[in-house]
């Protein structure tokens, strides 16, 4: 996992046939060719050349747990590169069990792996953690998939990781910096919210992790009892903080990150013991007035300073993780966003599934 | 809402843009417009040229009530058009709940709306009086939709309107009609129907109101208690016919109405105090023996004369609504006007979405 | 049903406008066209030429039971071949219930077949047992479809037939078939296995009736109980082996079918008293001990012979039906099997639906 240096800028990145489970899992400038990639996406959508590269071939997402968004922007990439995106849901497959017990009955992952490959030219995947056991059982599915499968497997969102997300967050990002500057150097204020819908670990483990990676300040903010508690992922982001020469700060204040930070990222997350305690005394928890105040408001907003732009990876908690005025106000970014998922997958399914290539910002379309 | 009188001709129809929440909204011109456009969509169905139109563009469809019909058709109407139709049901989706209360959790009708016009190029909306609490607010959510979205709503049937299919039943009926005549002066019944169906009045308003502007006889017939709720849909339905000069008549009796229809259109719909007694009480109410003369008969389409035909916005239900050898016989022009159906939604994405014009009947394809 | 015999060799294949049913109702020169075009899809696929046969019309599937591999391959056939795959789950359709009581509410099986013709060029149909009350009301469902539907019907799995599994065994076999041979005059033993699945006969009936009537000696093999109950099809396949000049034996012992076999297709089955007794209890017989050595296993497999291969129609309950070792190892040809029902699907609609003829091995494609 060693990043790729400047030097090797006219370094030929090719991804095919790559799995995508974390942006952590690929180097600094295999992240910079594939938002390169996006950045064309966005300019020349519905562009001829794009819709020759999945020509009237499918893409088959599983969802274990169902999403407006990521089904969204993820069939509309397949139609956009010219293919098909079929929607499963495992519950109506005759699956074993998640959890793989050699007593249960239904098709093995390894079967279902193998025959999705026949017919598909690529997968996703999403599962989380209502769909599990306990922490870390989504991805170790996720992972099995991807050892059968004779194709790419996408991370449409697992329990511990949302590469597209985290792909996402950080292009948006650039398509909001002032004019001539850059998001290296940024500071990100990644904050706990409260509020009611007990949210899963992925898309805060992702935005750190690229983030991180690609050289924003970080500022991590939660109450006592809101820790993350994946220390592997807090470990990483502390080694990408170190090694892109930025800083990496907890904070367990409300107010305190705001102050000089570039991106407010407000979002909550379920606490450590969700796997034991369950949804609903989650939410009853983080709605406690206790937590009040952790929610991102104008006044806040312009503690951070004038050019500050809310972010969140949608769907909003309003009322609970911002008010609606910061929301739907001008410093919130969350459509751009949104829509930067649709060309972060079309890039990663472009390089991982059909084979475009880039070297030195450079695009290399496949022949034919 | 004022009618473009005839003539305005040669006047430049350009929908783009445009929401569609009930016929009503358009001028005459403006549907007739979308008709003849239909009717070309019909002639060269598959065509190259219709194929370019939404190539690779995303539709998206939320169903907030399942449907055979609506689904079917809006899917290959924008496989038709070159583009891909998602079918996306809300309860998959965590959206706040269509009452809007503040305190649910979820995503706002503001922030779903915006995001799906960042995926997709249209949208359409399918909700009834089941998934909401009282007459109109499906309607009201509809207009949130298209009030925040970017791009055009479309009417999939809210517990109002529904707009394509009272285009589908015109332009159905302008197929079957003798050689060299026309539907305008012809006579429409539209007649309640016993049944188990307990039917939303959306498709018997629209077909009051669309052919009562595009110039037909309307005769309403129900029993006592069957009442059409809606004061201000009646009393657009009786301007349209002053204004068209045409004759609008109530009819209290299940075969007076027949003498001289050209059209007869029998379905059940529920009493005005549905919203308070359910679904059962409804059904059992409308099955009760005293309403078995208010079915559609050969009998009574005899009377109405050897050219009537029967008509219908399916699904039928035989037996209550009309008999077996009616809907299934040569006066049933029921399955013509189910593929109208396609045809006009094709005209209208084609219109609203794509940006085809049309001019005294000649179409304006647009550039590239 | 009377075969075409070799002379006929240049006698060209037509099935334009056909329903596909069982592989019985075609002539063993049309199933040999058919398995013909296949290996040419399989060929070639993704081609422009194929991409033109269904251009954006609509394949609508009616899915009454779930399924991943049908599903997937159907949807991807329609893809491959241009058009557009509709999944629709009759559930959310108000259809009247299958077994069609005049008292039910919904639409009749004459209306939604005849609608869903003026939307699509072709259909199909999955019906299984536990969507009907009796023994052959899924086929009769099938046939009601059929009747109505003015475009060819296709059988995606009914509670008897399943003719694209059928059609692909086949093939898989074919592909699979040591150099320079055929499947003609070799061996298969089909043989019942124990299991938590409680498998329809549908899978098993077509690999009897169309691997007898493309010439192969068959073994039918299963333990005293699970007799396959419809003597109409045992009797066919008896006639088909008779044809063919070839062996039909029945076995009742786990083992002694094995030697001399050249493919073994070990699958569960339910037995003759299944609709009486139900799911559960039939899962809880077919898994007693007493019958642990109905499983295909290594050992068998060495019985049968170093170029034996095992195959099934998936989905596998492996440790029931198969070990690991075996539906895992280089003996199993299950994924060619599974990826040939893509081929033989996109042949099938290429016939049926887009009028592609077959004459001499010669492939005619239809004008324009």
């Amino acid at each position: 996992m060693a990043d790729k240096k400047k030097s090797a800028k006219a370094q030929l990145i090719d991804l095919r046939g790559r799995d995508v489970i974390t942006t952590q899992e690929f180097s600094v400038a295999e992240l910079e060719a594939i938002l390169a990639l996006a950045l064309e996406m966005k300019k020349n959508r519905y562009s001829e050349r794009h819709a020759k590269l999945m020509l009237r071939q499918t893409f088959t997402m599983l969802f274990y747990n169902p999403s407006l968004r990521t089904r969204q922007s993820f069939e509309a990439a397949a139609t956009e590169l010219g293919g098909h995106a079929q929607f499963l849901e495992p519950k109506a497959m005759r699956l074993k069990s998640v959890s793989g017990k050699k007593d249960s009955a239904g098709e093995s992952i390894h079967d279902a792996a193998k025959v999705i490959a026949r017919y598909s030219t690529g997968m996703g995947i999403r599962i989380l953690e209502n769909s599990v056991d306990k922490y870390g059982d989504g991805n170790w599915l996720l992972r099995e998939y991807a050892k059968f499968a004779d194709i790419p497997v996408l991370n449409m969102a697992d329990d511990i990781y949302h590469p597209c997300q985290g792909l996402a967050d950080n292009m948006g990002m650039r398509l909001n910096v002032p004019q001539g500057e850059s998001t290296r150097g940024k500071t990100l204020l990644q904050t706990w919210a409260s509020g009611k819908l007990a949210r899963s670990y992925c898309s805060v483990h992702e935005s750190l992790l690229i983030n991180s990676r690609l050289g924003m300040n970080i500022r991590l903010a939660f109450p006592k009892g809101y820790e993350l508690p994946d220390t592997r992922v807090l470990d990483a982001v502390r080694e990408n903080c170190k090694r892109a020469g930025t800083k990496f700060e907890m904070i367990n204040d409300p107010l305190a990150g705001y102050e000089g930070s570039d991106y407010v990222y407000s979002r909550n997350w379920f606490g450590p013991d969700f796997y034991q305690i369950g949804k609903d005394a989650e939410i009853a928890r983080a709605s406690d007035r206790k937590y009040k105040d952790w929610i991102c408001d104008e006044r806040k907003m312009k503690i951070a300073g004038p050019n500050a732009k809310f972010i969140h990876p949608m769907p909003v908690d309003e009322e609970h993780e911002v008010t609606p005025e910061v929301n739907r106000g001008p410093r919130s970014i969350i459509m751009d966003i949104a829509e930067c998922r649709l060309h972060v997958q079309k890039a990663l399914m472009a390089m991982t599934i059909c084979g475009v290539k880039m070297q030195g910002g450079r695009i290399i379309w496949p022949k034919k």
